[in-house]
This record gives C-alpha cells, structure tokens and sequence, in this order.
C-alpha cells in the first residue's frame, strides 16, 4: 500500500512523498524503513528527529517545520491514534476469533431463516421464527429466542442471549452475557403486601449501528417497545429498564442504570455509574459525569450535570469548594458568635 | 368472555350492562364495537365522550355520573392499567417462548429427576442428583449444577445457572444470565499480604413466590444458607453476597448491591444502586432511595431513608436545600465577618 | 487425624493432649466426643465450661487459665473461624460439583491442547489453539475462544467466558457468568456526532492465583494487555476497562468499576461500589470505602478515602459531622445577622 493510498482511505493529507510503499505500523522508537508509525502524545515529539519510519501520521497542529528529518513523509489527520489502530488492524489482521459457518453442535429451529453468508457457532440456539440477515455472525453459547428478527452484518458475541420477539437493526454488535428482552420489573402492590407480577407484552427493539457491551441487561417493554435508536453506543453492565427509549448517537459508560419509561435524548454522554429516576427526560446532548444520580427532567438541551440529586457541573464546582472547608467554615460562625456576644456584652453593659 | 365474567375475574364491578360479550382489548382512541379499554390517565378522560368501546375499566375515583355516554359499561377496579394488561395477556395470546418438551441436545444426568410436565429447552444441563418439580420450565443453555432442588411451576429462562446444592421453592421465576449460589467474597489475609480463600461451604435458598431478573449474582452462604424469603422480587444486575437473608414481599430494584451477612427486613422498598454494608439488618417496610449507602442498621421500620450515609429523607431534604445554597452562605458569613470587624473597630476606637 | 497433625497442618499450636482423635468438626454447643469446635466469638465463651468437645480452636488472646474444663485441649491459631472452615473443608467434603473427564457433548477444536487430567464439563467449547495446563477444571456452558491460554490447576465455573487471545496464570478462578476480555469501550466521534469504532488488539492477562466473581466484565486492552496481577482477588459484576492493570494482592468487591487505563497498586482494599475515573493511578495499599468515586490520582499509599470526589476518610468524617446539622448552621447564621442588624441599628442610632 503506497502512502497516498492510506492517506485517502484515512481521509489525511500526505506532506513530503507520497508515492513510498508503507509495510508495517511500528512504535516510533523502534520503527524502520517502510514502517509508519504515529505522533499523538506531545512527549514523544523528540523521537521525529531520529526515528527510522517512513512516515509519520500527526494532528493537524503540529508544526511540521519545526522537524529536522528531510527523508519523513506526514500524513496529518483529525487523531493521529485512532488512525494508527485502523491501519493496525489492516496491515495485521489478527485472526477472525468466530467459527464461520453453522456448526454441527448449532441447534437450529426449522422454520428459523438464515441469510446468506451467516455464521453461527458451537452449541447456539436460534429458536423457531427466527431470521437472521446476511453476513450476521453467531457466537458460540448464544441464544436467540423464537421469532427475534436479527439484520444483516451484526455480531452476537459468546453467550449473548435475545428474548423471543426482539428486533435488531444492521450491523449491531452485542457482546457476551448480554441479555436482550427481559422481563421488565413491574409488580402490583396486593392489599396484604405481596406482589402480583404485571405481564410485560412488548419488545426490545434496537436499531442500527449500535454496539451493546458485555453483560447488560434490556428490558423489554410492558406494552409498545424498549427502543435503543440508531448509532448508539453502550458499555458494560448497564441496566435499561422497560419501556426506556435511549436516543440516537447516545453513549453510556458502564454500570450505569435507567428506569422505566425515561426517555435520553440523542448525542448524549453518560458517564459511569449514573442512575437515572423513571419517568424523566433528558435532553439532547447532555452530559452527566460519573456516578451522578438524575431524580429530575433535564430540559435544556448541552447541558454538564453531576452529584446526586444531579446540579449543573459549574455550580456543583462552586458548591464543592465551600463543602470542602466546611469544619472550617463551622469555626468561623462560631468565631462570629462569640465576638458577637463579647460586643453584646460590651454594649449593653 | 362476558363482561359479568371478567370483572368477577378482575375482582371489580360492573357499572352497566354487564351481559355484553368482550372479544379484544383495545386503545381508547382506536376502541370498536366488543372491545374493553382502560382509562388510568385522567388527560385521556375526553375520549370517554366519543370511544367506540363496549366497556371501559376506570379507578374507583372516576366520577361516572359525569360521562354522557349510555351504552358504555365500566368496571371499576383498584388499577385500570394492571387490569388492562391482565385482559391482554388473557385474550391476546403471546406465542408460548419457551420450547416444551426435554429437547435433544438438553444433557440430563442418569441421576436427575424431573416432574411431570418439566420443560428443558436445548443445550441445557441438569447434574447429577437434581429434582425438578411439576410443571417447571427450564429455558435453553440454562446449567443447574449437581444436588439441586427446583419446586414446581418455577421457570429459569435462557442461560441461568444454578450452583450445586442450592434449592429453589414453587413458582420461582429466574432470568437470564443469573448466577444463584457463587462462592461468597471471603478471603483472609496471610501476614505477607496476600490472602487465602475462605472455603464457601453453605447454599442459597430460594422461598416460594420469588422472581430474580437478568444478570443478578447471588452468592452461597460460607456455612448455613443465603435466604431469599418468600415473594421478594429481584431486579436486574443485583448484588446479594454471602449469608444475607432478604425478608418476605422485599422488592429490589436493579444494580443494587447487598454485602455479607446483611439481613434485609419483609416488605422493604429498596431503589437502584443503593449499597448495603456488610452485617447490618434493615428493619421491615423500609424504603430506601436510589443510590442510598446504609452503612448502619436501621432499626425503626417503615422510614425511608436516603444519601451516603443514609439520612432519614425528611432531614435528607432540609440539609440538601441550604447545601444547594453552600455558595450563598460563605458568602453572607464573610460579609457577617466584615461588619463585626467595622463594628469592632467603631466601638474600640 | 490426631489433634497435633491438625495443629500442625494449621500452623496453631497445641494446649492440652494432643494425641486425642478428631473425628468431626461441630457447633460448640453440639459437640461431642471426638469433635473440635471453635471459639470466635466472645459471646460464647460461656459454653467452653460444658461443651462435650475434645478440642476447641481459639484465638491468641483467649485466657486459657480462666477455663475450667480440664479435659479440653485447646488449638490456639490466629483466627479460630478460617481455621474451623478449613477443617470443615478437609473433613466433611462436599461432593465434587463438576463432571470429571471430558463430557461428550463438549466442543473441543481439534488443534486445542488439553493438558493431563483437565475436566470439560457438559455444552462447553474451547475454540482453535487454545491450550489448557494440567489439572484444570471447566465448568459447564464455558466458552474458551480461539488462541486463549489458560494455566494449570485454575477452575472455570459454568458459563463462564474468555474472549480469543486472553491469558490466564495458574490457579486462576473465574465463576459463572463473567466476560474476559470484550472489547473496550472505544469509539472515535466524527464531525456528524455520530461515532467510529476504534479496534480493540490486545488482550487480557489474568496472573497466578487470581479470582475473578460472577457476572464481572473485563475488557481486552485497545492496544497491549489489561492485566490482573497475581493474587488479586474480584468480587461480582465488577467491571475493569481496557489497558487497566490491577496490582498484586489486591480485592476489589462487588459492583465497582474501573474506567480505562487507569492503574491500580497492589495490596489495595476497594469496597463495593466504587467508581474509578479513566487514566488515574492509585497508590499501594490505598483502601477505598464502599460509593467512593475517585477521579483524581492518589499519590501517597496506605490512605483511606471515601466520598465522590474523594476526600480522605477522617477530613470526610469531619465534613459530615458538620453537614449533618447543617439546617442549624444555616439558622444560627440567620440568628447572627439579626443580632447584627440590631447592633448595627444601636450604634447607628
């Protein structure tokens, strides 16, 4: 692959030759010739100078004039790193971790459909109903439940698991443990105490392009559908509960949890370990940093929360810095008290 | 189904004719000739006037007299909506999810004994030693380890596992992912610091009337038992650790997490991603709100409690509204400084 | 076994005959001839005069002079319960829980190497090239993922499992339920908000002697290793992001999540709960109280800290005692204004 050609499959730009033949990605400390290697932390910047690579991919501000290496090509893009680890991937493909194919031990329901290409592993389970679109891949341990309706070039990692009746968009990634359309937690209360279960009718329903980490749980829905929109991204462990909708392009960290019926706007960011209360709102483009609690609607759209009950990041920081002295501050009131009442003293004597 | 018959089955009562014949539940606004619906939230109240149903299920507050609408029949029930969805349930059919029959590739130990009507899905495991009740369902890729004893009625759903030994009452429900009976956190430190395993030699039993949600883990007991009493109901990503017992009808609700031998009282109400210390007991009805840390017993039932550490929520309250004014008050207490300091200086001059 | 091979093999030392016969382990108050029990806590030290023991395990600082039971022998050991478990352990043996051999429905690849004695339980797979060292047990419903390498004598409880290319040392326990080395949580943004998957190459390293929970979550590195140095002990659903390293000997309970790339020390105590920021390191033998959020590096070992944001455990103590009677403050503040005005109004005056 020439340096041009990465450079336009990258989207880059190429200052110096473009026409050198690029082998391998290296460290910048060990690479050498037909080697391309990348700049991303300022402190590696007095490795240019000396370093065997071809080429060098950097951002868009460093000062390429400043480098006194007349043999370097660049290729300046948006994050020198992540385009290291796509051509990473490209240059050394590690090996495909799925068996491809349907292996012997799959248990597959006769009237289940597979597309074209599909894959499925060691000892998985696709129940009656089900249709899977091409180019999908099935893990090894994974179930799927009757009548799921999976698109096309997704992957269901090892030991996910889909409830019957759920739907996946294209290209959706689920990785292992995961647990898609369980039961949403809905019991009414008896007069003496005890629960009768509500039966919970709906579906989970997730669109394309999203990626659900290891282990969470979704809830399906008590009527209607859970609904996980377009490109959004979640990591591990996180809980959604019935009847949630999470918007598009949204990110949630891990351990973070969500009640019923709460509706996240799209181009959120959730931090880790956030519960939100059900029933509430939350703007598009939110951002609640780790650990905070939502019990309230968030209406206004861009907004940083953090603590619990949430609070604007700015004042949450103003609040902070007077709690941290607060013995101190305690002290001072009590100072005040005792010259007050020695001025008492003094006046009324 | 009459309309005389499914109030006497909802437990409500009938206002109108009460001989009509019922043949779908329905929307209010899309509601036709035969079909029941339910009105829950006041806002829907106008559609009363115009809908098409037959029968309507309102709350016991609902002021009849007010509706012009003759040939509507109501039922009056505690809560139109669970009573709704129980219609839906009864009358809308879901197609059965789980598969009925010990299916092929369901590996089951020489040793196992199971009920009548028992159903193991495919890829699924029952050791050696294990009784399964009448009529339970056992879901696909669900491992239940040797000497377990499972009651009737119950249903474990895909990918559940049961450790050995542990035993499960009637009527228990388990969901996907859940680990029932891991080995309890218990390790004790060797003088170099490094730490040797304390053996987790005791069960976890599982009372009547329980439901466990999705990727729950609930530990076995170092010696004796952990104990889930009889109809608590467990959300999803639960914590339970070793030798806990969680009282009667307590509902938990997801990421919550409970330490070793902490004993949870009946009828408790405990939110999300609420923390219990290890060896504190909780007494019964109490409610605890999201994210709450109990770090201490709570000995006096029926309060609800909320923070880290926990605070009664009344008091929760009145500290929480002048720490959202902290700034304003170091504020006004350094302007209290400056006048007494002028005061001073006007009296000691 | 005599009560001197007992003592021996506990490192305790013997007071009284040690040539007695122990038979069987028991409750104090239900031992009997040929029985050892154990004293742990203070509260029962009233049975020592009349239990039917021949020998009772106690700790260093029990006064052995004040017993008058002159046919007891003592085993005086540094923690009379661990000590009694063990024995428990050795002379009660549970039965085996797992199935021994290689169970024919399991799934081995035909270029996996099983080392001598290793256990497969029922539905498990082990993928292409992966190697297993002697005496290793997996579970039921595992599923070991191309390349992966696991040591000898580690125990892979049912459904666990390990993505391809992770490592683990020997020793290694992983129970049910838990994820080694699902992708990170990596994704680049791009200029329409929406987001790039950034490869995930690397892969997890678990050390000797490690112990890993039900349900946890651990991420293969974006480049390199997320490792788990040797002796560390993880509870459940605890969730370790990419390129995290976690020290030697140190536990982590329940529930706690620690965000990307940041490093943990050895000998840490982390309780459940806790939230650990992205790139931040932690001092050796830091312990973390349950809830704490930390977000910033602590530098200087041997602390303890609590609260989100951390603050250390005796400055957070003081905080509290304050913030606690808060409403008060905020009213003896009022009260000083009002005294204050009315000063001001008599000297003004």
């Amino acid at each position: 692959m020439t340096l041009r050609e990465i450079a336009a499959w990258l989207g880059g730009t190429v200052v110096g030759r473009d026409d050198i033949e690029i082998l391998r990605p290296a460290k910048i400390e060990e690479a050498g010739e037909g080697s391309i290697t990348f700049l991303a932390n300022p402190k590696y910047a007095r490795f240019l100078a000396k370093t065997g690579a071809s080429a060098v991919l950097v951002g868009p501000s460093l000062d390429l004039g400043s480098v006194s290496h007349p043999a370097l090509s660049f290729v300046i893009v948006p994050d020198p790193y992540v385009a290291f680890l796509r051509i990473l991937e490209r240059l050394v493909p590690s090996p495909d971790p799925f068996y491809r194919g349907v292996h012997s031990t799959a248990v597959i329901a006769p009237s289940a459909k597979l597309g074209e290409g599909v894959s499925v592993g060691p000892l998985s389970s696709v129940a009656d109903g089900v249709t899977v679109g091409a180019g999908t891949t099935i893990g090894a341990g994974v179930m799927v439940g009757k009548g799921v309706a999976i698109g096309s070039q997704c992957v269901l990692y090892d030991r996910a698991t889909v409830y019957h009746g759920c739907r996946l968009g294209d290209r959706v990634v689920v990785h292992s443990g995961t647990v898609v359309g369980s039961d949403g937690f809905g019991f009414a209360p008896r007069p003496d105490g005890s629960y009768e279960k509500i039966p919970q009718l709906g579906i989970v329903r997730i669109e394309d392009d999203c990626e659900i980490g290891a282990n969470c749980t979704i809830d399906r829905a008590t009527i209607g559908e859970t609904v996980i929109r377009r490109g959004a991204k979640i990591d591990n462990l996180v809980q959604v509960a019935h009847n949630v909708v999470i918007g598009e392009h949204t990110v949630i960290a891990a351990q973070t949890g969500i009640s019923g019926s709460s509706k996240i706007g799209s181009y959120c960011r959730i931090a880790g370990q956030v519960g939100i209360s059900g029933h509430v709102e939350i703007a598009d483009r939110t951002t609640l940093l780790g650990q905070t609690g939502v019990s309230k609607s968030i209406t206004e759209p861009g907004k940083t929360w953090f603590g619990t009950p949430q609070r604007e990041h700015v004042r949450s920081g103003r609040i902070e810095a007077v709690l941290r002295h607060l013995p101190e501050l305690r002290i001072e009131v009590d100072d005040l008290r005792r010259k007050l009442d020695d001025i008492l003293r003094t006046i009324t004597k």
